[in-house]
């Protein structure tokens, strides 16, 4: 059928989507969510999802999204052959998985190629999603996924350098271990070229931490050069396209709280940076994503086959998560406390253990030391210097001193009510109360605690101290905290935590970060 | 966030949905495809789904929907507070299924409502309905399913008239045993508002083919009228709101060729009509959903427990449905052998036999009769003259002769190229060859068979005939058959049918309709 367009001007985040008049969509025999093919007078071809209406377009007009309009060069008024499309033959390998199916390689590529093209809807990818999590994937598949998702993505090509890699599934507030550990690594000789998330649901990703000191959102090639100068970086992948069809998965992993791809999720992204050792955190225990050693020890070799199967030499560090990394939680104050960490303090112990750990697991693997060797890379201000070089070479500011690093004004003293001990630590708790005072978003909002788990509190005592930088999301965050707070003081023979009358069925908080 | 309404003057499929510039998401904190409440100045309120664009709209402009815009009468230029919203609870719910929980009626109550809300997105609603075909649903869940789609839509309320109905799982070609039965049943003095739908995948529904003789697009007050002046009707249900939930989750089903809610999908609507008995007839065999016998039976068993429970005292009717039922397929064609079999032509022998059976079944639990109560109806034209008053009640013509149906005038004779006997005939390449031909929307289109399974085959005999209003649509049918038939003619011990060199493994067809 000709129809002439019209084009809509609007984006439909990147699919191919077409608005066709109900009656016109009854003659091409398609439905809403249905397929059809467009060929344009010079030729060019492209298979749209079709949205129908009865009003918003008359018959004979075509509706066009803006991807519909890029891809194929229209304009107003243009003619445009218009006919019912098969649907993509990944829908029936997505139909397989639904029944159970172990699905091969090539059926797999064909699903994430498509995913990416726009060809498979979003009920398709729901369903393809749903599907993996309910029934799992084997090894095979996730290696099939990890390496389509790698072949549809772009790569960094850092030619024969030896690169390693660093990841942590994430899921513990305040955990800016790559800020120490990057730099180390870097600081050793080894090649570590790092990206990072955004925070989604908590309250700072590691690229909103190292952007309190340097641009992030580098391209590859910027990323390459900077590479090539100082051994290391830490930017925003989320752009780079390393794995787009990771990226769309997400979207629809993100709503639905599930995460079946989280192995080939990450190691798909390893493999675009062509990483030849790897190390893996698994933040472990409760408030976490991993919630006993049991489950951290068989996700752990689950990496360490992936990653052979890969080709990436793998270990996994499984690392306490019941409570946040140092004191600091909050894009800016994080990177403070980073910074002053490289640069000396000892306040940050566990932070300071767990860079050395990271990073001397690499260092173990490529032959060349170990905690030890991380520890003193750290202590002789080599990791520092080397911090402050990729801050240079990303566009920062390399003589940046702690104190210069602006922190939200409004602020709010919590003290404890009763003498004894911090028993437990709420991590969901902890980060609605950092989101509600602003973070990520206003960099200079988080919270800074003054007691952790173990420490001896008397009634009176600072126990945390909330940031914000609007009076508006300050009283917010205090509301929350009268309501009920994250850090639970008692004496230990007190047995006796609450008596729970209502339950709170609703209140469970996901965690999806990559 | 205080923001100026654009119009878009875009339908979106009857869901919520409002489309924000990125830099306004980002304060507000929302994602593409996540939520936002939003609040007008006369304080009308909706929560809303985001569609998020870079250019389509400003920052301080929210585009909306015609939904959106409908609700809550706004215009161009309206100001509305936009802000964040809590995903509903019937999210957790979802998330619930996904992990293999089984749910209770007010989780289940709390999804149905909310899909028909349009609170949960496409993305949440194939997760749904993918959950509940990997893991199942029991018949608590099935009841719980039925109950709450009759809660959330719209009741046919006879008062206290003795309901009965029938309903087919559908599936088999030609299957036009409806429009004999229906009128025979309500001949008997016995009450049937008969709803059904119109072809989606096949050659024709039952209301496409009613619609040749009058029209079937009336509302619940038409229904009533129509059904207290003849005992019966047989009407379009796909804009009934019966079962508007329902409607929603075949948008998902369809795509993904799955149906886990078959028995509530078909329950519900018996419920909102208030039936009392019900006889549901399974088609069983190759080339329809159900292909045993054993099959058959536990889906029958599952349908008579699930009425029990719905207080619907219902039959199953296992009937054979390897070949079509009668000889024509397509609406016109169709429409006037079922009106020639009422008439007293005995050619479709087993259309009458399949009528008698399902009206019979309906006569014995109602304690009124059998079989032959039904063939009696049949044979001494009461039936004929009962889907007369009804043609008459609902506006078509009353005295329509079987020659007076429009039946397409471009026609194709394929005959057969040997000796033998039908052996086998291919349902789903049958329908593909009548859609080509012009059915369902071309009434007068489809396929008149002249032999069916087990009928003696001389070498040149007409096999069957292509009926096509358009000479272009003929030509499209007339290639498929040149390519393959769906007719196996051979001698029963010749025991080869064909070598296959290449297996067709993409050629499935799913047959989705209710």
């Amino acid at each position: 059928m000709l129809l002439k367009v019209r084009r809509l001007y609007i984006e439909a985040g990147g699919k191919p989507i077409v608005l066709l008049n109900k009656e016109d969509a009854d003659d091409i025999g398609v439905r809403a969510l249905g397929r059809v093919k467009i060929v344009t007078t010079e030729g060019r071809e492209l298979t749209s999802v079709v949205n129908v209406t009865y009003r918003a377009v008359e018959r004979g007009i075509i509706g066009v999204y803006d991807e519909v309009a890029s891809k194929l060069k229209l304009e107003d008024g243009s003619l445009v052959d218009v006919r019912l499309s098969e649907p993509p033959r990944s829908i029936y390998f997505v139909r397989e998985k639904l029944k159970g199916k172990k699905l091969t390689y090539p059926e797999i590529y064909e699903i994430v190629r498509d995913v990416v093209d726009g060809r498979l809807t979003e009920v398709e990818i729901s369903a393809f999603v749903t599907a993996l999590q309910t029934f799992g994937l084997d090894l095979d598949e996730a290696t099939s996924l990890s390496k389509a998702m790698v072949e549809v993505g772009e790569t960094l090509d850092l030619g024969d350098v030896f690169v390693v890699d660093k990841h942590s599934i994430g899921g513990v507030p305040g955990d800016k271990t790559s800020l120490l550990a990057v730099p180390t690594i870097a600081a050793s000789g080894l090649t570590i070229p790092k990206t990072s998330s955004r925070a989604i649901t908590s309250a700072a990703g590691t690229a909103d931490r190292a952007e309190v000191f340097m641009p992030v959102n580098l391209d590859l090639e910027e990323i390459k050069s900077v590479v090539k100068k100082t051994g290391g970086c830490l930017v925003w992948g989320g752009a780079l396209h390393l794995s787009p069809a990771d990226d769309i998965f997400v979207q629809v992993e993100y709503p639905l709280a599930i995460d079946p791809l989280l192995l080939p999720s990450i190691m798909s992204k390893k493999k675009a940076v062509n990483a030849k050792i790897l190390v893996i955190d698994i933040p472990t225990g409760r408030g976490t994503k991993v919630k006993t050693i049991g489950e951290a020890n068989a996700l752990a070799k689950d990496f360490i086959e992936l990653g052979r199967r890969l080709g990436i030499q793998t270990s996994c560090a499984i690392t306490y998560g019941e409570q946040p990394i140092g004191y600091a939680v909050g894009p800016a104050l994080e990177a403070k406390e980073a910074l002053e960490t490289l640069m000396g303090s000892n306040k940050a112990l566990d932070l300071l253990n767990k860079a050395a750990n990271v990073a001397g697991a690499l260092f173990q693997m490529a032959g060349i030391g170990d905690f030890n060797t991380a520890l003193q890379l750290i202590r002789s201000s080599k990791s520092e210097k080397k911090l402050r070089d990729i801050i240079a070479a990303q566009g920062g500011n390399p003589d940046i001193k702690p104190e210069d690093i602006p922190i939200g004004d409004r602020t709010y003293d919590v003290k404890a009510e009763s003498d004894g001990m911090a028993l437990w630590i709420d991590n969901g708790r902890l980060i609605e109360v950092a989101r509600a005072a602003g973070a990520p978003k206003d960099k200079g909002a988080g919270i800074l605690l003054n007691k952790k788990i173990g420490d001896r509190v008397e009634r009176g005592d600072i126990l945390f101290t909330i940031y914000a930088e609007s009076s508006i999301k300050l009283q917010t965050a205090i509301e929350l905290i009268e309501e009920r707070s994250f850090i639970g003081v008692g004496k230990s023979m007190d047995m006796l935590i609450q008596f729970v009358h209502e339950v709170p069925v609703y209140g469970r908080r996901f965690e999806l970060e990559r």
